[in-house]
């Protein structure tokens, strides 16, 4: 590791907010070096880290506002990742909805950064998780994870988070949408925002009828009421979100996920490592004389990929290319 | 190559459906043979290939079901990928919605097909590729692909059509969102679906606008007015997607397209099989002990990983499998 990068890193443990937001930026881009950085900061800090999903016009800019005025003043420090999966094109969208968390920026104890897809969402949901870590290991108490949209690649994100509160609105079909987005697997709260609206208790009773189907697991998923512009029902969601964090712990599931969270980490740096030889290894003379027959259409994609495969010189070209990887 | 996987080739060439839905099966699980099969049937077939997406509820598989009708009545023949990535758990929303299409069932000019996540997003959008080029190769006039949502996935999975038409319905704030979702930028042909509602007229308006800000680029984006349910505006739909993929062989785009395509699959080729070597290697008694010792918290995830991938043995292990891969 380059001694800026140890330096970095020493400085961000000790609390400096530049140094945070440096890492961060060089763990979002997937730099080489991200892969010891996480490894320099594994173990540190014990946060709390909560996803925020559900559909589009739910209101989840306004309640993780709410929730962090909340946080912030029972004197705990938050961390904020806004990751939109949704377009590598719709940045300003997001950064126009963290225009309303203005008033926390001068505020030491929060800190926010928003990510989005630059068209390669499997890196996303990993670079979400990684700068997540960072803001545990900067000492944030909670760390809240917020997506924009409702589709596979939200889902993915939400696995960081320990505890994922999903905010719907009483809107007629909301339920079914987000039944068939896949929000009701992965909720362990529930939140009807816009509380004050018509048909917000129909809402919670279908949700509590949902829910009610589910083989009991020991955690019983609440649907919260809040109206976040006002502040009501905020402090409520905060203690089942608290609540939700001490029944993973006092039952085990923390030990089992941390388990399970640890093996995929692995693995997926492994392939990730893996993939970044090959980028290099495609580079070389030889390999890039194939890709040129290929993009003439000289030779079909996959047998050509098959081929270079099977030629262990090349293979051995991606592989060898070890000692550079992390320099 | 199996032979009976040869002889399944044979076959679907000459156009059984039972083949076809067997190799597609094969490629959707993405089983060893893939890429061999995928070499085999390089160059067969030249479908238009359209993808149809847009948010939930615009009426999609409707629309789809009439240009399908509008298509048969030409003589041309469709194959359908219908693909949802939006959740793993959604499955029967989707066959929900293909009931409609079963007045197609028994004509074998249609061939349908649906394809859902299953938890791994990046290799749908593989598989989507690949069953899409199936259907082409089986000798289908037209390939439409539909997704569901409107996630990156999505946009990810809508890369691999020639054509795509993005169906929006009149309702407030859709453009906005639809722009938040990038489907300004995929869009070749935008369809207003439901157009005898309210407000029609005030989306292709501003629809029309934002068009009008894109730098030109020798096509025109047409924005199209449908009421899918009786069939209006269902020609006018087909003669657009006809006239773009023109468009596209006069203008040299599908050649540039197409280069840039292979190079693409060339390189998702290669990493899919070092992917699959990888976990092969997992299984490895060395490795796995490893493993072991990463979920229970005794070294950290990336650490390890960095050492393994550093491990001559490990390399030399993954090296070695190379000439059990396509067997």
């Amino acid at each position: 590791m380059r001694a800026t990068t140890k330096d970095l890193i020493e400085r961000m443990l000790a609390g400096e907010g530049l140094a945070l937001a440096k890492l961060i930026t060089i763990v979002e881009n997937r730099e080489p070096e991200t892969a010891e950085i996480m490894s320099a900061i594994h173990g540190r800090g014990s946060a709390a880290v909560v996803g925020i999903t559900g559909p589009p016009g739910a209101g989840k800019s306004t309640l993780l506002d709410a929730l962090t005025v909340h946080y912030r003043a029972q004197g705990r420090s938050v961390g904020i990742v806004a990751v939109d999966p949704s377009s590598p094109f719709s940045g300003g969208a997001v950064l126009g909805d963290r225009i309303r968390m203005q008033k926390h920026f001068l505020d030491d104890s929060v800190f926010i950064r928003s990510l989005s897809a630059r068209g390669n969402v499997g890196g996303l949901a990993r670079a979400s998780r990684d700068v997540a870590r960072l803001l545990e290991a900067a000492g944030k108490d909670i760390v809240i994870v917020e997506t924009v949209g409702v589709g596979q690649s939200e889902l993915d994100i939400m696995r960081l988070a320990d505890t994922v509160a999903v905010v719907l609105v009483p809107e007629a079909g909301d339920t079914v949408q987000a039944m068939k987005a896949g929000l009701l697997e992965i909720a362990d709260v529930f939140v009807v925002n816009k509380a004050d609206r018509d048909g917000a208790n129909k809402i919670k009773t279908e949700l509590d009828q949902m829910l009610h189907l589910r083989p009991p697991d020991g955690w019983e998923i609440p649907v919260l009421m809040t109206v976040a512009t006002d502040g009501k029902g905020v402090p409520e969601v905060v203690s089942a979100l608290d609540e939700h964090r001490r029944h993973l712990q006092e039952s085990g599931k923390a030990a089992t996920r941390g388990a399970a969270g640890r093996q995929g980490e692995f693995r997926a740096v492994l392939r990730d490592e893996l993939g970044r030889r090959i980028e290099r290894a495609l580079e070389d003379e030889s390999v890039s004389s194939l890709l040129g027959r290929v993009e003439r259409g000289e030779v079909d994609p996959y047998g050509a990929a098959l081929e270079a495969i099977n030629d262990d010189r090349l293979v051995a070209m991606i592989l060898s290319r070890a000692s550079e990887g992390n320099r």
